[in-house]
């Protein structure tokens, strides 16, 4: 298993973990970004949006769900965040099970006007 | 009916469809920031991933698989694209109609590291 995330998921690689449930894991980016970001990932592993199939569609509107709880957790709903998920080289993807970014406060203003 | 994303799925107001299903309407954004620039918007007005419920999860999925299927069409799918839901002021949401960014190509490798 080289899969960094499916290691943390096993509990083999440490990580600051925010939530868990039974589709889903999140955990702090360990190179933030921003004040507030957030990976969640699926706990099965899906390399990118690439593999994704239409069965698949109700896993990442979860993540979405669980990005937005965590987003209130954090206090930064109302201000505002982004959510993001990179696919291949040029999208910026560096690792290689599918993951959506929760980012948020300051310095995320700037990103992407 | 005020919101822009209402009157174009309505087909009160222009723009350059791409797709369309029972679901989901995609059109280019009409202030691109990278030479590929689409939004995929749901047809039932929600305002942002702040007012999205469990239910809604399928929806959200279906929109990212949607946008999958654009970066096929669009030739970008190899390269590599980037998925972006904006929510709130300091998220940088100006539309307060749900959308997701599909964003490839030229500049997009820049964004966001």
């Amino acid at each position: 298993m080289s899969c960094i995330f499916c290691k943390i998921i096993a509990g083999e690689a440490p990580a600051a973990i925010l939530y868990r449930d039974e589709q889903v894991i999140a955990f702090r980016d360990i190179h933030p970004i921003a004040s507030t970001h957030i990976l969640i990932v699926p706990l099965r592993h899906i390399s990118s949006v690439n593999e994704l199939e239409e069965a698949d569609a109700a896993l990442v509107g979860h993540m979405a769900l669980a990005a937005k709880q965590l987003a209130v957790q954090e206090g930064v709903a109302g201000r505002g965040y982004r959510l993001i998920m990179n696919t291949g080289p040029e999208g910026g993807q560096s690792v290689f099970h599918l993951h959506m970014h929760l980012i948020a406060g300051k310095s995320a203003r700037s990103l992407l006007g």
